[in-house]
């Protein structure tokens, strides 16, 4: 029952990262009334999070405020709020605490949380990355590992302490286990008198037969090498069936080779899979509206819902195809560029509904694909109209560093990361080794 | 019971505030075996603790991991831990996981935490300001009131979010309301459609006659109208009786004239006392040493505990008295200077003891005083060899800043501090405005 509403269209963003911040830039001459609504204050520079859970730079490097963002953009209200419900029949949106929204036009952008495949069980044992904190916390179990070691006389639990697992092997596992692996050899040692921080194990576990699998072979290799060099144990076809307080369970090798390896470890980190938000999960059903395996929406090549094109769905809450002439669709990944295209498509089709135009189906531009491992090693695969590149080792990751502070909002935050990387890259230090308190975690 | 040991003295420092840091700094050339510990992993600047809480600096600017402090200086050993009991009599410390420490020599530097005043129920109605915890609770509260405030439809509770309260009219509460009028006054307007930030109101109250009662009382008056000026209503003569989650109550005036005032708030700060650590109390009782009101310890013109020459207490744990020639003793302020010159002080007294020779009286110099209210105001209060200077306003602001920089710990914590501070000044923004998460406190 849609209201009667005089004035110019309502436009309600459901989430500030990649894809809702781009929907509502897109928007920024529309004549519309625009809600931008998140459940944390900040837009969070995600590929960046994994320096904030190692303790290479502060939060605020990566985090802008979002109404500070959109000060200026006269025709959006920016509201912190939790979204718990969305009334498709009365087209409002309900947030915990907080006026209803109602709306014209819906973007839903809620963005994806950590899957453990069913395995549930194992999250506080096994924290991942995702929000900033994710970020803190682990932070704080890899800094406060190396202090119980300090501290512990048994020599079989202070190995524990000293060995690190990253379980999965996708560019966030790849970043952190080089991280890990840099921290332990560059940045710790000196500092401690009864263990040698640069003895730390650092297991990388993957499922699969290699790293990086959305990268050509060659540049998994290579990566596989850097991180070794690095001192990480990269162990492929290695699932984990079980994880405790203290334990990794893992499935290694396949066929008749298969056999179960424990291993010791107080620090586990989750990087094997993200699951569309729970939002995603809720508004399916409402709607009756297929879900892929991972629980993100089927949606139409326009990114709007079968029967509700007043509603789209973009970013990691879409299973969306990309439309290009003269070729099969093909899946869209589940990447920040790939968010930031949605949210402009989105954009652009809400403004040619308000004009009464034809909708476009989306089209994703691939440039290709950056990760790194650690100091002086990346693995760059980009896409261009003039051709196909494919580079490793140091000129990687200079190119991974710029582009990533290139990408960064804000020119405060760039000059930050730039002097913060500058110095901990001349000193191997790490800038933000604080913990504010030793917790009640399971660690102590 | 003291055991037969061999070797080096063993120094145990509990506490890596001002006074513990500068006590293991001027032991760096003893023969000694020095144990550091803390129950953070950082050293803590306080004084700039007030810029984290409103959002001004990020942590790790003002923090330095201790280890990383002492990794060059061979003869100590730093532990992340929590001291649980003291065994005066067999000389060792005790931590709640974690070896025993034994220790020939012991300078216990636990430091303050805050006093309610025997109303501990107010403790989670107003936050205080001593730890980065603290530090991080009451910024998360300011933010979230004027996100609360946007979307609040009742104007009385919109007015409620909008009403911020700070108890006690010391430095520390000085600066938080300073700062606080210029949150709502330069840098959040135009950021919000539905409140204005300027509008908020600030409330500072002291329970006294004047603000900043340890600075003459000319600079007092400046600092009040800087306050004013910046939009502060000053309370003077109001002591708070009561706190819930919504509402101060105040008993206003002095004789007949008072009155019992109820203030609806929902961001209530205290900065109107401190009390010493448990830790001190525990150690008190276990020696029969007396304590002043305030839970320090009273200790010998030396430092050290009566009847227990061995052990140390300095920083805001000890009430110490000065010992100058020809001048009564003078009782010792509670502020970083004086922690830092206890911890020297008490340093060179273990090598004198360790030398066999006889330990000095403690000799405190007071170089005078600092506060600052906000942008381009502070008072300052200098006392010198050459003469005695007072004066407020920009040019004292600049002092104040250049001051705090200056004692920093840590090159690029200087940089970080400055840049932050330069931009903030010239752009009216505050850079660490990162709330991770809602959070299931009161407020929402």
């Amino acid at each position: 029952m849609a209201s009667t509403h005089s004035g110019n269209p309502r436009v309600v963003i459901v989430g500030c990262g990649f894809g809702g911040l781009e929907t509502a830039r897109a928007l920024a001459n529309a004549a519309a009334d625009i809600t931008l609504v998140d459940k944390t204050n900040h837009h969070l520079f995600q590929p960046l999070l994994y320096q904030v859970a190692t303790a290479g730079l502060s939060a605020p490097a990566i985090a802008a405020p979002v109404r500070h963002l959109f000060r200026r953009q006269a025709n959006v209200t920016t509201l912190l709020g939790e979204v718990v419900a969305i009334d498709t029949a009365a087209r409002h949106v309900v947030l915990a605490d907080g006026p209803m929204l109602p709306y014209e036009h819906l973007v839903v952008a809620a963005g994806a949380t950590h899957s453990y495949f069913g395995r549930d069980d194992w999250a506080p044992h096994a924290p991942g990355l995702k929000t900033l904190d994710d970020a803190f916390e682990i932070r704080r179990r890899i800094l406060l590992a190396f202090e119980a070691a300090e501290k512990e006389a048994d020599p079989a639990l202070r190995d524990a302490w000293l060995t690190f697992v990253v379980i999965g092997g996708g560019p966030t596992g790849v970043e952190m286990a080089g991280t890990l692996a840099e921290i332990a050899r560059h940045t710790l040692p000196g500092e401690f008198r009864r263990i040698d921080p640069a003895s730390a194990r650092i297991l990388l576990l993957e499922g699969g037969s290699r790293v990086l699998q959305t990268m050509p072979e060659d540049l998994s290799r290579r990566a596989s090498e850097q991180l070794e060099k690095l001192g990480v144990e990269v162990r492929l076809d290695s699932r984990v069936v079980a994880i405790d307080a203290g334990t990794v369970e893992v499935q290694a090798g396949t066929g008749a080779a298969a056999r179960t390896v424990t291993i010791n470890s107080r620090c586990v980190i989750w990087a094997a899979g993200v699951a569309a938000s729970p939002l995603g999960r809720q508004l399916a059903q409402t709607l009756g509206v297929p879900m892929d395996r991972a629980g993100r929406i089927v949606v139409e090549p326009d990114l709007s819902l079968p029967s509700h094109p007043e509603i789209s769905v973009i970013g990691d809450l879409a299973a969306a195809r990309s439309f290009a002439p003269g070729r099969e669709p093909q899946p869209v990944p589940g990447v920040s560029p790939a968010a930031k295209q949605m949210g402009r498509a989105a954009a652009a089709n809400i403004l040619r509904r308000m004009a009464g135009t034809a909708t476009r189906p989306f089209r994703y531009r691939d440039y290709g694909n950056l990760a790194t491992i650690g100091r002086n090693a990346a693995v760059v695969d980009l896409v261009s109209p003039v051709g196909h590149f494919k580079f490793s080792g140091y000129f990687a990751w200079l190119f991974w560093l710029f582009a990533h502070i290139w990408f960064l909002i804000g020119f405060r935050n760039r000059i930050v990361v730039l002097i913060d990387w500058a110095s901990a890259y001349w000193s191997k230090q790490r800038y933000a080794r604080v913990v504010s308190d030793i917790g009640d975690g399971p660690l102590l």
